[in-house]
């Protein structure tokens, strides 16, 4: 098991990056290919201890910033640590980790790594760590969608929480702007009906938005725009909250003494609603796993995405993508002969 | 000034409506006519001593619930309360407040009371309570949009601050999943066009999911499905976040005596989310004002959705938007002059 690893995208790259990959190292059975400069490499690598059996360093200089297009990376600035290490993983990696430009790793995956012939476009799925994980995809990737886009990924969305979250029989919610089915976008009524009659899905129904905290289901899909507003409002308002908090238990004497027999508890309350304990966000429907891991990771949430790269590439959910990727070519050969 | 209230929707109706209508008549200089059964109605007048020289009952006593069709205001329930206080509305009414079936009341309102002509659909605007309110719209009635009715909810909403909330120059935001220009459906990225050429929008730009807490806009344009979705979600945050606070706050006896430490501050906290205090759901772009209070509204909700309304109504904010209508009428005749 060989992890790849951008070990220069992130904000605390390579610092983070480099430690998170050390600690991962030490307690996993797996090897790890990082990335990047290696004159920065080195040294961190010697700081954090990284076993170096376990360790193989790829040099790349050119950087790739958050404000970069994302085609830079099969383009101009293919040589940066993202596009070496894609094509590393094209080859022979077994999995890849990045904490950088996010538009670059779904462009750049997408074009490198590719998905699966017969599925239309990988997702870029988020897990929102409600009562229950929620696996959402799309979540930014793709704003133009039709409705099979979204069958396709409730299938490979629900392979995903089987295999890496143990999942039973995964419960499909499709997001919507009312529970009855006929309430919502041409595209959503018509993904409703694909949902309801596929016999493999285990679909819930619609559900609304001041549902998902819930987590009526383990799978929620959605199309890009919709996915990534969604997202972007539940850290906001996590934000909002626990920022007013902080505010108010510094107010008085009195709210300082509360925060003290409050501690553990708001500790561990930030801790319910931090989603990198899950990792990162995993690119779905790709022929390799490919994990987005947030921006501003520290050590610890790029050793939590390390972690679920190594299950993404295991269990054999690749393998099982593969499986609907081929039901999906079957299914368009059928149609073309029909047609005939 | 003559208020036209629903008695009979909402879940705590008539009581609480009467009892919120009672106080807001005696409060401002308004009458107001409440639609209902006033065989409940008129025993609630007098427990709460509604002012007898600024009171109406008009009876009606068909009964519109939560899960009517929404069609069934104008059809087979049209002698409804809602059905009724539209009717009223459109004769001689200044304004309606109701907190019944919220597709019904828009079915109703854009049949009886109609847009202008020239606004292609009217829609529900939400206030959403952050540092400063902010209008988004639509917030759930229209899921099929063009960027036209986009632009034109841009303008009604920028009158209905303006007016209504006192903002000198209302900032206006489009919600997508990115900052830049480029981004967002086909839908959004010609809304922006839009709204960016118009001189008397002053329109700033995209707003992303998680920046709507910080109120960087007064006015926040979207279509109905992602606004119905955002604005869930955002309710569905709350209450989570609320709700675990309420947990911990009882777990022990420390976290009892921090409770009591804290408790008007999280009284506060808890008021500064609660959108009813700016009273309930305007619908934008109808020839008379009708405000949809929340399904839940206690007295104090309906209070502030009856003041809402006579704000409404009084500002000359309807005129305004004629003046908008008239002007997308005439920019209609244009162009089909130009093509001939």
């Amino acid at each position: 098991m060989n992890i790849i690893i951008d070990a220069m995208g992130g904000d605390h790259a390579p610092e983070e990056i480099v430690h998170g990959a050390a600690d991962a190292a030490k307690a996993m059975d797996i090897k790890i290919t990082l990335v990047g400069d290696s004159a920065r490499v080195e040294p961190l690598c010697e700081k954090y201890g990284f076993p170096k059996d376990k360790l193989e360093i790829v040099h790349a200089d050119t950087v790739l910033t958050m404000e970069d297009d994302p085609m830079a990376v099969v383009r101009s600035k293919k040589d940066c640590s993202m596009g070496v290490g894609l094509r590393l993983l094209k080859e022979s990696g077994d999995a890849f980790v990045s904490a950088g430009n996010t538009g670059a790793l779904h462009a750049g995956s997408t074009l490198i790594i590719r998905p699966f012939k017969g599925i239309h476009r990988p997702a870029i799925a988020t897990v929102l760590p409600f009562a229950r994980p929620v696996l959402m995809l799309d979540s930014g990737a793709n704003t133009n969608v039709t409705p099979e886009y979204l069958e396709q990924w409730a299938r490979l969305g629900s392979i995903y929480m089987k295999n890496i979250h143990g999942v039973k029989n995964p419960r499909v919610g499709l997001l919507s702007n009312g529970t009855e089915e006929h309430k919502g976008t041409e595209i959503m009524v018509q993904t409703h009906k694909l949902l309801k009659e596929a016999e493999d899905i285990n679909f819930i129904g619609n559900v609304e938005g001041s549902m998902i905290t819930d987590a009526p289901c383990d799978v929620l899909v959605t199309d890009g725009f919709t996915g990534n507003v969604t997202l972007k409002v539940i850290e906001g308002m996590g934000k909002l909250l626990f920022g007013k908090l902080k505010t108010m238990y510094s107010a008085s004497a009195g709210s300082k003494v509360a925060y003290l027999l409050m501690k553990d508890q708001l500790r561990g309350l930030k801790k319910e609603f931090d989603s990198t304990e899950y990792g990162g966000a995993p690119l779905i429907g790709l022929s390799k796993p490919v994990i987005k891991a947030h921006g501003n990771s520290n050590a610890r949430a790029i050793y939590n995405a390390i972690k679920q790269a190594a299950t993404f590439a295991k269990t054999g959910s690749i393998d099982k993508f593969e499986e609907v990727a081929a039901m999906y070519r079957a299914k368009k050969e059928a149609a073309a002969d029909a047609s005939k």
